[in-house]
């Protein structure tokens, strides 16, 4: 990529779809499915071309002063530092609204922070992946706070909502999985009929959300890739989800089939994402207890899941499974669960992460860019014309 | 106000009274009346330019490096967005000193800390709101230190002190209020005679600061408004503050004046502020049991205060009570106890709530233009000059 | 120094060493026994070129965007306020990586945060002092993982990383310690025979990290100064960096010595740096102690080596003692435990700290610029042509 001309990368420019544009223009960035396939390829395209103007030096700052909010009401430290990143390529600092960690956010007081935190933001980025039909929500009623602030004159510009987790989707996750995945298959065309494996894969931990499996299989199969799902028995995904996928595979003549073995799932796969979560009924009998407050039934819960998830030891990502597999790439959202190495046995063979942790890195280090470019891309009037003035202006950002 | 041509805006600009500039040149913000009545007008004046530049995309960066120091010695949300965005808007980024809450500051360490911090420091940003004779004597502390740090070559610039909220006075929040009532009004000049009630309500909570009602009482009698002071018995503020307002209310040919009911003080009012606090006798009290440490003391006050509280439940602002008024606005500094929204029952009705809402929040928005006011005339030779060069250049804030 | 002429500061760009920036160049800061005697006046040069550009309001800015990482692993204030002082001075925005404090850490994760949170960073900056073996083999681990990350495409660049005070060494304090000294000297030159008394005080706290003391050592005799070290028995430092300093003191036709007495240490001494640390073998003690999470041993030591101190408590700076020195100036790297103000009994009296309060600020005031000449020196291809554009063009810091 770096060896492209000034020229090429304004081509890359040219390329980028006027009426996308024109869709993702003052829109939120939620789920990837309220997206076109278009308007998804045009975040992708911008993430690239900014990052081919950061490696040649030229400044992406569109902005002089600007505040980036970020909320996270779960931990986060790659995903935190992609936001910070992204925002600080356009000029954008950021000021993290600390609320304490996993509560869940009740009406009056949405609808108020929202607003008293973004008088000078030009984005808002949420982390709430805790509770099934909580997260989602909450960043819906946070968007129309920012709406309606901004119709009633309270706040200047109406800043953009960017999904760093919900509990149903993990947009940033997925958009960066897919852009590498993409890269290294050598372009979106190249991703028809490619063959990936999303699988479950036991971890000694309980209650990590659902959202990157459904980002996942929610994204990939509305590029005509063939997507197969793995989980062993009451690990379901959102029903929703999993219908989503389906008619995405059928209306971009791909495939989804869900399978009953990562053995199975991992038959001629180009592509593997073994990783742990926790059963859509779990996380829905979690939310319903924390809203109750009951310390002793969540403990239950907690105990009655290790348990269960003890029984799948052998979902795990290993040099055999591997064998299986069409030379398959091993993806992961990371951090991994690595057997012998972050814990006892987990997600997958120490071997195997060994292999691919550079392209799992590299993997990872298309976040800030795309974060970046789902901002761009809501906040510009006029993203092509940005683009090529950052191009042609050429200023450094070291001097 | 968008609507103002760039003429217009130099017209404001010129219009700032240089005597007032040289006034509050170097100087902190701690109190509103440390200052005249036409540095406070000054000082509201370069606040509303500021946001007529910001809302027409002109870069307000008068900084291309510099840090604001925030010491936030009890919660905050909006002020510190408010500090944080302020900042922002001038090109100074903000660090945050991060002390540990409900400490009481002593001697060496303020004086080391005040010096430590702010080698790079344009301006310190301070909070400390729950100590009576402690919030106000720790900002005094601080500006004596760096002024001295300064003068013995220490600090290379001398940065000034904003006052975030003391046991005294909150003069971003009354100032910020002001902003609002006078835009609501139309003028300064149309303030004369118009009615205000600040009077105290009812919440299920205790120990909330004496600085908004006194930096009301304290600001709006200097503007020949016709002030009332509302509470029940025993929750008298500073008797020091009341005497001050009184002058005030005589020198600006306005009113002041106690009222035992809420009925009373919002009689024919044009604006109304009901708003709960503790006792000033308590918070003396509870002060000299922090002093102790006797965490059982301090319980058994805390049980004590809220039982007093819990005679005084009719102290809430109703649509009867609004009734009474000359259709007036409803003000608060957020966030309200909301009777059945926030709490059972609280300070406001949620139908006048509910009406008020967007004023509320249009309230709020001119915090980060007030405080960055505050630090533009505090540090800027020559103001009339750089908000001139600003228009002038018209930098986009964004590309 | 304020009375230099552009022309002055360009002739000391000029006289930096083009061979000590060509070793400076791309290289992390660890250890100043890792520099060379002439790397490290050139660091200090830089310092001090940027001190004099920032006081004449010339923008020290070469950064448009960039991010700084820091690693607070134990309690900071000064120089996490100092990192991001020299950060912001620089144009790179600092982003916190909170990872809870006391842990020690290991394998797989070190390599994997060190990638994640580095994407856009040009710095990172460490502080893990509180465990023997532990802190400078963890900046060791990150350093070698983002080399590698950077050869493997995940990094676009390679950020360097500072030791923000470490196990061993504490090399951000002892340079801004020793420009101190040099600028009330009046230059390195004179330094040769000067006699700095590096001794222990007591202090009525426990576990003191050995950086500071170890990094006077350490560098302080290269410099041709006759160094002295006292501490009372059983509180020597890691034998290997006590070597150090007398090979450094020998290469460098200086002395050093170790005294049994506070008395001889400060005989005819024109600095002394009073301080309180804990013994090697106890540091040892307690990290093993910690591996293995025994809570009631590590209170058990604490107590004991409490007990311990408690013998020496006659090791204080007073101003008898300061009298047998020869008008020697107090140094500390702050804050200092003070008898009587912030302790009962502590490493220096009242009246001593009193009178070098201003010198002892002026020490600490250099740190920002050490910090940013080291990330300039780092980082910076040509740092004499980077200094020279910033004086040429003179962009103003403040408008």
């Amino acid at each position: 990529m770096t060896a492209l001309t000034a020229h090429d990368i304004h081509r890359l420019i040219d390329g980028l779809s006027a009426g996308a544009l024109e869709e993702l223009r003052g829109r939120d960035f939620l789920l990837t499915w309220d997206k076109s396939r278009e308007e998804l390829e045009t975040v992708l395209q911008i993430g690239r071309v900014l990052k081919l103007l950061r490696t040649t030096n030229v400044s992406t700052r569109v902005y002089d002063s600007g505040l980036g909010v970020s909320i996270f009401r779960d931990n986060s430290t790659r995903t935190r530092f992609s936001f910070a990143s992204a925002c600080n390529m356009l000029g954008i600092a950021v000021s993290d609204l600390d609320e304490g960690k996993s509560q869940i956010a009740h009406g009056e007081t949405v609808r108020e922070t929202a607003n008293m935190v973004s008088f000078m933001a030009e984005v808002v980025g949420i982390r709430d992946d805790m509770y099934i039909g909580k997260g989602h929500t909450y960043m819906l009623r946070v968007a129309e706070a920012l709406e309606q602030g901004h119709r009633d004159g309270v706040l200047e510009q109406r800043p953009t909502v960017v999904n760093l987790q919900c509990d149903i989707d993990h947009p940033t996750q997925s958009m960066a999985d897919l852009l590498h995945v993409l890269t290294e298959a050598g372009g979106a065309e190249k991703l028809r009929g490619r063959k990936v494996a999303m699988t479950w894969a036991y971890s000694p931990s309980y209650g990590k959300p659902l959202s990157v499996p459904q980002g996942v299989i929610g994204l990939f199969t509305r590029f005509g890739m063939d997507v197969r799902l793995a989980y062993p028995e009451g690990y379901s995904l959102m029903p929703d989800v999993v219908e989503k996928a389906g008619k995405f595979a059928a209306e971009s003549r791909g495939a989804f089939r869900i399978c009953g073995s990562m053995k199975e799932a991992f038959e001629g796969a180009d592509f593997v994402y073994p990783k742990s979560w926790a059963p859509f009924s779990v996380m829905e009998e979690r939310t319903a207890i924390v809203e109750t407050g009951d310390r002793q039934k969540l403990q239950d819960l907690e105990k009655r899941c290790l348990q269960n998830n003890a029984r799948f030891q052998d979902w795990q990502c290993t040099k055999e499974l591997m064998a299986g597999t069409n030379g398959a790439m091993y993806l992961h959202c990371l951090p991994a669960d690595i057997s012998g190495v972050s814990c006892e046995r987990g997600e997958v063979a120490a071997d195997v992460f060994e292999k691919f942790r550079t392209p799992l890195y590299r993997q990872a280090s298309w976040k800030p860019y795309v974060i970046a470019a789902m901002i761009l891309a809501s906040r510009m009037a006029n993203v092509r014309s940005v683009l090529s003035t950052l191009l042609d202006r050429s200023d450094s950002r070291v001097v």
